[in-house]
């Protein structure tokens, strides 16, 4: 039987469920959609009384499996009005395990004018405590309240100003293993959902002692043991053990996808400035607490994320990913690593989603607010959010309303969600996949562009995006790292060995493949019954008219083809 | 046969089209919904190519008949990104009539970069001027120029700043009979439609040689004089002329339903300082050229406009409605017309729609940016559309986007667009004319609240506004001032006299609703074509769980109810 606490933040009050449907087996997003299908009104105000958040660990959290600990976080999104599931690495997924629990949720909202509360969950119980000392404050210095008062092991869950400040653009944070809660679900604005909540800080204790049991023991372990073989032996994964996604640098421009001067190019003269090697090279140089080679969560064999140090050694932002490198870098024709990890850094102390907001950076600096390329310029616009100005507030609300606002045609996003890193013109499978995502443009979880013959033609891509949308959602579906999918691919064997050796559930590749394609189903039921329509999953007109001056490609999909993508 | 002259801003060519279809006969809302419904995507961007402005005068313009000059624009609105008709009285109506025209288009829009224009219609052809020396200048000085090449009867549209930077709540100011664009198409932001298509001005020259002619010249006179007739004698139409719609704030006050302190409220204390009476008191006691009874097209009988002066007399604004009367005043918790005047002359110059702005400054102040009651702070933020903040465009984009990117939740609209003054939780019969219109949320075509046995109850409401939209909707159809509708209310033989006598075609009462409905009906499916759904036919969550304190309702109905509603 898997646990859910429920925690009602109107009346404070806490009950515990339990189940052992397949959903809660797996977890992850098939649980989080799940129970967001299942209990939130899909017409209600994303801030309002029937909104909830669900956060879900995975059917392998609290084991010895490598990446196997990713939190799933659900809710209804302010930004794309649509349903979301955003999910984190960091400790909080294996600290649920060890209190035994599946999954939280925040439900209803508290009256008008309530304080801040934290929710303590321990081996003893759920407190509410006043979390009125971390109001106002950054996610740094919150991580160290909460570290001094909660010791630094407990899996802290916080939001930024932005959050409490109601901004679309809002991540949730999450405690890495050092304490510190820098790993982000940053997409889809649920910082500013639980912000609504008014819990500015949900604390597992580090007490839990609950250890998972096995019912085949030697098999499991054989089984994360192949795990870790197929890890190692792949050449993606092992690319990204040493250089991070950094890699993706370079094999986007030279794929003519690279996001340049708001999405505008596809290309960016001098991207070699902060590619992988650049970044690789850099983070060596400067030593001190720098690193390549770093764990976002526990076990984990591939070590995608890095620390980068600053010029004299300390700790300036970890991670940098590839897709801030390309959205707070090219997308801005920034070529200078310092730049973008002091714009992430920003982002991650204030709470917002890195992807929006540097796509709302290009569009205030395509509206004339700023010239491309000023560094200067870039940095103080993130520290405009950190002052809540106007402005600031417009970047924290994403790309789309900041367009809006400052009447720029070329909107990057689909469905209210910025687009992240790959141009659409310039890979017609990433552009389906951002068109027909229930999530807003997103590209984890149907990741084309790797097995593109022809990058510009559209003609397969509505299949290839459905088969590498079922291929990324396997991982999302159980908790596990979207990185895996590369060792895995079409053969989830090894994986759903583990879930059979540790339930002694035998669970066939094909009903793992019925929940994937029933919880793709049952989010695009509940963003149909949200009011989304085919009229929301598109681009902004001028990438239909306008060529990318790269490809000479526009896009050149139809309704029909995105609604023949969507169909599970 | 009715004419069309057809202006493609891509290519800068003209060409004229007629038609003698009963749309193109009765002109107005008939006429532009018809060809907005026919002939715009849906799904298209509103400042993207295939949006289209329509701007249709109607079956009576030109004619000696009372208030039957307004000009319907038609489009896609970027406001509720549904269809949209907005109406202004002036004199282009009939400066179109004297030039043969019941309907000028404006399509297409003009590659990346290019200039302002100027599009003067007049006898002999129609021109493309550089319109660049009128570019960020405010409407007034804008009018003072176009009057002076032009000459001031020319009857001229325009566009502010506002418009010009593709902000969502910007109007489109017509011409007044005195050569001032002041009389505001303000709704729906199609000022920034005309902005797209980099159409500064479009002016039609007073040398248009075209005179009614008459079927039946001495039936014609006698129907007219009858309209004459039968609004001098109705008390409502009366009222008017001696106070304007003003009249209203001692009505909503007393109904409690005078929105005040962003729609938190239906009463204000000190109601009076900004009453009918004060505002008539004040223009007779400053005189100059301060006015009551004032007609904003020729010839109207009503006349229900006014010229508000300064202290010394001068004019300030003109005129001051009660709407704005409302959402820049009472809503603000501001006592004092000269603010409110103040604030509606630069809303005037910017152009702005002073509802959707003030209801912009009312969340601004929820959100503490400042106190409600301070007259310069509100002032100030007029100011700031004029200097293009960042600020100044959160609240020129209207109270949905202001809302969302301040962390406002009690965001007072429907469809994305402002409620009008009459707070809904106090009025069911007005809450369901917000929640069923194809508008958002609008009053014209459905004003239930001088006819609501109980304001309080849902009872009956569905079919009061119904019943009312019917009754609005008819003055809307056919180019005729919304207020003549208290004089006809169900019989409108006298409006269908005119038509037979002018024209030689008996359309039936019955026709004429048949019209009307149908146009609802094409309104409500040109939006569900474009992505609306029922879901955004709602208010905010808190109008359905906060109490009105004066009344202690909440908004009850259920979606079934507005789609009831909205079934022709």
């Amino acid at each position: 039987m898997f646990s859910m606490l429920r925690i009602d933040t109107a009346t404070e009050t806490v009950t515990k469920e339990t189940s052992d449907s397949l959903e809660y087996l797996l977890g992850g997003r098939s649980l989080s959609s799940h129970l967001v299908s299942e209990e939130v009104n899909p017409k209600c105000d994303p801030f309002g009384q029937e909104n909830k958040l669900f956060f879900c660990n995975g059917a392998l959290s609290g084991t010895n499996v490598s990446s196997s600990n990713r939190l799933s976080i659900g809710g209804k999104s302010p930004l794309t009005s649509g349903i979301k599931e955003s999910n984190a690495g960091g400790i909080v997924a294996t600290r649920m395990a060890q209190q035994g629990l599946r999954c939280i949720a925040l439900e209803g909202t508290p009256p008008p004018n309530s304080g801040w509360r934290i929710v303590v969950i321990g081996r003893t119980g759920t407190e509410f405590l006043d979390g009125s000392f971390l109001a106002g404050k950054g996610v740094y210095e919150k991580s160290d309240l909460l570290s001094e008062k909660f010791g630094s092991k407990a899996g802290c869950i916080t939001i930024g100003p932005a959050g409490e400040n109601l901004l679309y653009a809002s991540g949730i944070a999450c405690s890495d293993p050092h304490g510190v809660c820098s790993r982000y679900a940053g997409r889809g604005g649920l910082g500013a959902v639980m912000g609504s909540k008014k819990i500015i800080a949900l604390v597992i204790l580090d007490d839990g002692d609950r250890k998972p049991d096995y019912v085949d023991q030697e098999k499991f372990n054989a089984a994360a043991k192949q795990i870790i073989k197929l890890l190692k032996e792949n050449p993606i994964s092992s690319k990204f053990t040493k250089y991070g996604t950094s890699a993706m640098v370079d094999i986007c421009q030279a794929l003519k996808v690279l996001p340049t001067q708001n999405f505008r190019h596809g290309v960016m003269e001098g991207a070699e400035r902060i590619n992988a090697q650049a970044l690789y090279d850099t983070i060596k140089e400067r030593d001190g607490e720098g690193k390549t080679q770093h764990a976002c969560m526990l076990p984990c064999a591939i070590m995608c994320s890095n620390v980068y140090p600053d010029k004299e050694g300390h700790l300036l932002c970890s991670p940098i990913e590839y897709e801030t490198m390309a959205l707070m870098g090219s997308n801005l024709c920034l070529k200078n690593l310092d730049t973008i990890a002091e714009m992430n850094r920003i982002a991650n102390d204030v709470g917002v989603d890195t992807l929006d907001c540097g796509a709302a950076i290009g569009v205030a600096m395509e509206a004339g607010l700023a010239e491309f390329g000023d560094d200067k310029a870039a940095v103080a616009m993130m520290e405009e959010i950190r002052h809540l100005t106007p402005l600031g507030r417009i970047i924290a609300s994403g790309c789309k309303i900041a367009a809006q606002v400052l009447g720029v045609k070329h909107a990057p996003h689909v469905l209210g969600q910025a687009i992240p890193a790959y141009e659409p013109r310039g890979s017609k499978g990433m552009a389906m996949t951002y068109l027909s995502s229930p999530m807003g443009a997103d590209h984890t979880f149907g990741f084309t562009l790797r097995d593109e013959e022809d990058t510009l033609t559209k003609k397969g891509k509505v299949d290839l995006s459905k088969k590498f949308q079922v291929i990324g959602s396997r991982m999302d579906a159980m908790g596990t790292c979207n990185f895996v999918r590369y060792s895995v691919r079409n053969d989830m064997t090894p994986l759903l060995d583990l879930i059979a050796a540790r339930y002694g559930v035998e669970v066939s590749g094909e009903q793992f493949d019925d929940m994937v394609k029933k919880t793709l189903r049952i989010e695009h039921q509940f963003n149909t019954d949200a009011g989304i329509t085919i009229a929301d999953h598109r681009f902004a007109e001028t990438f239909y008219v306008e060529k990318q001056p790269e490809t000479g490609e526009v896009i050149d999909f139809t309704d029909e083809e995105t609604l023949q993508a969507m169909q599970w």
